[in-house]
C-alpha cells in the first residue's frame, strides 16, 4: 500500500461527503508579522491593536485573508491536488475574527458534482467552513475546481448547486462590538468615508510590487498549501512555478490600501476568477471599482461591495472585444468590506 | 476627487506643520522573528529576555533599529513620496526601549524649509517623534530631504534649523533600570568593554552579506514603508529596485557584531549619510571607527560613538580625493550605542 | 589586538575544553511562523496548540528541528568557522520541548581530537549541548568537523571518542505526558500507525521544492549561523553560496510528511551525513527508508528509525558501485521520530 497521498480524483467526491481536512493551525502574532512583510498592507485595524481596541474589538485581529488562506490552505490536499483549474468562489462570509492563540480547522462538504462531456474530467463543488478551537464557525465559502478522473467510470447524477450572485447586504455579519463611531481617520490613513464613494466609481491603487519566487513560495508555505506547482521548478516544462492565486489576492488588496484605507474587515466573498497565470517577475497593479454600498446594524459601520482587479501590467480593462480577460487580467474578486458609513 | 495619495511637494510644507503619519503599528514577537531572519543580528540584548532581564531590563526589547523602521516607514507617504534626495539625519534619541506588544505612532513637525535657486524643488527639516500606547516618546530625530515643487509658487521664507553636529554625552537617555554590572561577556559574545576601545581605532568587521532582491522588499515592507522604487522593477529606466537605506543600516549594524558585540542599544544617530545606492546583487561589507565614548550614571554602563560605514566591495576609504563619497561606500552612519565600561 | 573572531583552529582545542558558545536566545511565535514560512512543514503537534494538547502536552512545542538549528548555530563561530568539512553527527537526543518563551544556550565539549598525516588540519569531536533558561538539557548531540591548523605545531595525543552506532531504544527520552492514546489521525493527515510500516519498507515522498538564495539565507540567519559561505557570494570562486546543511535537513524532514506525517517528534539524531552540497536552483526531493520500531512507556506511542535522504534529482539509489554517495544525494539522515503504535 503507498502511504503517500495522490490526492482525489472526480469519482472519488460524491454529494453530501464531509472531508475533515488535515493539520490544524494555531495563528500567532509571527503569521501577522509574516503578512506585513510579504504584503504591502496597512490596514490600521490589522495593524495595531489599540486601534482595533478604539473600534470596538478586543485586540488587533489577524487579516482576513490569513483566516481565508489558512483555512483554504489544508482543503488543497484533499480538494486540489488533481485540479485543472480553480473556477470560482461564491458565498463566502467571514464569520467571526481570528486572534493570534486562535486554532482554525478546515472542513468541506462537497455539494455538486457534474462530469464533462470528454468523460476525462469534472467539475466538483465544495462549502469549506473554518473553525475555531471554540467550534465557532469563523469562515465559509464555497469553491468549484475541475478535477481529472483517475478511470473511465460512469459519469454520476448531476447536481449543480444554486448559488447567490452576490452575499446579500442582510447576510453579512458584523463582529460582535465593532463601531466605527470613534473612528480615526488620520491614524487611518484617508478622510474618505462610504459615502464618499460612488457606485460605478474606479480607483486606480497606483503602486506596483514586483514578484520574486522567494516571497510567493514563503507565502504559500506560511498557510500550508502544498500544491507542487507553486513549489517544484520542474513540475512544467516551461520551468515557471505558478503563483498561489491567494497570494495575487493579498497583493492586489494590499495595494488597495491607496485610495481604500478604510475598507477594514472583508466580509464577504461574492465570487472571484484568478483570469491569467502569474509568475515571479510580473509586477502586479491593482484597481478597484464600487459595485455598491449598504448600511449596518452596527454603529457608524457601512459595507462596501467592490470588485478588485490584479493585473501584470497596467491594463484598464477587465475584458477584451471577444469578452474574455485582457490577457495582463490577473484577479478579479467581487468582496464586501466594512467601511465607515 | 483622486482617492489615492499622490504625497506631498514642496510647497505642501510650512514651518510648524505637524503630520500625524498614519496606521499605528503594534510590534510582537513575530518582528522580533523577521529582524532576525532579516540580519545577521546577534545582539544578546535583543536575543534574550534573560540577557535583558540580567541587565535590569524586563525582557529582551526589539531592536532600537526595529524602532527606527516602523517609526520612518510611517513618515514616509507624507514625507518623502515625492523626496528626490534623503540628505540627511541629525540628533537623533532613542527615549525609552520597545517591547513586543508595544504599539507605535509617527508625528512629525516641518522645521525647515529653503527653496532651490532652481526654482523646481526645496529642502525640507522635519522632527519626527515616536510614541508607545503610553504616549511615552520613544525616538525623536531629525532627517531633510530634498522634494519636488508641484508648482511654480513664490519660494517660502528660508529657516534652517541650528542642528547639532552630534548628541552630547550628557543627552543620551539610558533606559530605566539597565545596569551592565553583571553583564556576561561570554553570553555576550567578546570580551572587549569601553575602555578597550581606543578614539580613531577602525575595526574590519569581515563578513559580507550578499543581497537579494526577496529580503530587502520583505524588510522594507515589514516598516510599512511603501515607497513604490524599492517594489516596482518597472519604476526606473533600468529595471532596477533601490533598496532601502534603512535596509542597508540594519544591515551593517548587525555585520558590526563581530568586533562590537558589547555595543548593545543604539542611543543616538548623530548624522548618516546614504552615500550611493544599493541594489539586489550587491555584498555589503561594514567597518567602524570610534569617534568618542563617555560615561554615564548607569551602573557599568558607558557610551560609545561609532562611525558605521557600509560598502559594496572592500572600500577602506570613505572618500576620495575629491572629497566625495568613494563610489562603494553605501553608508556612513554616526552613532552613539551603550556599552560595559 | 584585533577585536574580531577569526575562529578557532585545530590546535586550539584540547580534549575536556567546555566552550560556552555566545548568544542566547529567546524563541517566540515568530520563530514557529517562520519555520512554516520557511519549510512545507506540516506536522499537526506542531502546527497546533489544541493538537498538542491533545496530546498531552501544555501546547504545540517549537519544531524539534528549530531546537537543533539554535542550538547548533551558536556553535558555529566557535566551532566550524574554519572548519574544512562538517563529518558526521551521532548520540544526538531530544531530552525536553522548546517551548515559544524559552531561551536557549550552548556549551560544547571537546570530546576528541586527531591531527591528519598531513600535518595540515585534524577532526575535532564536540559534544553539544543545549540548554533552556531552567537549565534543563533540552538537546544533546556529537558532531565532529575537519578543521584547520594555523600553525606547524606538534600533533595532540590522538582520542577518538566512542560513540554509539544509533541511540538505543531505551535511551529514548519521550516527553513528560505525552500521550498518543486519543491521537486524531484526520487532523494529523494520515491513518498510517507505526505498525503499519515494516522495516525495510521505502517511501518516496513524492514532492519536490526548487531553492533560492533569499530562503536559504533567511533560515541560517534565523539561527544566528553565521558562516560566511552561505551568504557572501563573493567567498567562492564560482560565486555560489553554500546551502547550510541544516536547511536540507529541514526541507527534507518537512516533505516527509507525505507518508510520513504521524512521525511526529524528532527524539534522536543516530547519524548524519551531507553527502553533497546544495545550490540555490537545486530542488530537493526526499525519501525515507524504515529501519527500525521500537516501544516506549508512553501510552500509544512508538519509536520509529528511519533513514531520511534528500536529493536534488530523482536520485532512487543512495550510493554509486564505488560506495560513494550519489552525486544527487545532499542528506543521508539517522533519525527517531515518535509515532502513535
Amino acid at each position: 500500500m503507498t502511504k503517500t497521498n495522490a490526492g482525489r480524483f472526480f469519482e472519488d467526491y460524491a454529494i453530501g461527503d464531509v472531508i475533515t481536512h488535515a493539520v490544524p493551525r494555531t495563528i500567532s502574532g509571527g503569521e501577522r508579522a509574516m503578512y506585513h512583510a510579504l504584503y504591502p498592507a496597512r490596514g490600521a485595524l490589522y495593524s495595531s491593536d489599540e486601534f482595533a481596541r478604539a473600534c470596538g474589538l478586543p485586540g488587533s485581529p489577524v487579516d482576513d485573508l490569513v483566516t481565508f488562506h489558512t483555512v483554504f490552505g489544508k482543503t488543497v490536499p484533499d480538494v486540489s491536488l488533481n485540479a485543472v483549474a480553480n473556477l470560482g468562489y461564491a458565498e463566502g462570509r467571514w464569520l467571526r475574527p481570528v486572534y493570534p492563540g486562535d486554532t482554525l480547522v478546515s472542513q468541506s462538504e462537497v455539494i455538486g458534482v457534474k462530469q464533462n462531456s470528454n468523460g476525462k474530467s469534472g467539475v466538483v463543488w465544495v462549502r469549506t467552513t473554518g473553525r475555531n478551537q471554540r467550534d465557532e464557525v469563523v469562515l465559509s465559502y464555497v469553491r468549484w475546481v475541475m478535477v481529472r478522473k483517475r478511470d473511465a467510470t460512469p459519469a454520476p447524477h448531476t447536481v449543480i448547486p444554486e448559488l447567490a450572485a452576490a452575499v446579500a447586504p442582510s447576510d453579512l455579519v458584523v463582529p460582535d462590538g465593532l463601531s466605527f463611531d470613534g473612528y480615526d481617520f488620520d491614524l487611518a490613513g484617508e478622510p474618505h468615508r462610504m459615502r464618499d464613494y460612488a457606485v460605478g466609481e474606479v480607483i486606480d491603487h497606483v503602486d506596483g510590487v514586483t514578484i520574486e519566487e522567494a516571497e510567493h513560495m514563503l507565502a504559500t508555505r506560511l498557510w500550508q498549501n502544498t500544491a507542487k506547482v507553486h513549489f517544484d521548478a520542474t513540475n512544467r516544462p516551461d520551468g515557471k512555478r505558478l503563483i498561489y492565486g491567494g497570494h495575487v489576492i493579498s497583493l492586489a488588496r494590499a495595494l488597495s490600501f491607496n485610495g481604500l484605507a478604510n475598507a477594514q474587515m472583508i466580509v464577504a466573498l461574492n465570487a472571484g476568477a484568478h483570469a491569467n497565470p502569474c509568475f515571479a517577475g510580473d509586477t502586479v497593479r491593482a484597481w478597484s471599482e464600487v459595485l455598491d454600498t449598504a448600511e449596518t446594524a452596527a454603529p457608524g459601520v457601512g459595507a462596501i461591495r467592490l470588485r478588485l482587479v490584479a493585473t501584470k501590467g497596467d491594463a484598464g480593462v477587465l475584458r477584451g472585444d471577444d469578452g474574455k480577460y485582457h490577457p495582463d487580467v490577473l484577479l478579479d474578486l467581487d468582496y464586501w468590506a466594512l467601511m465607515p458609513v
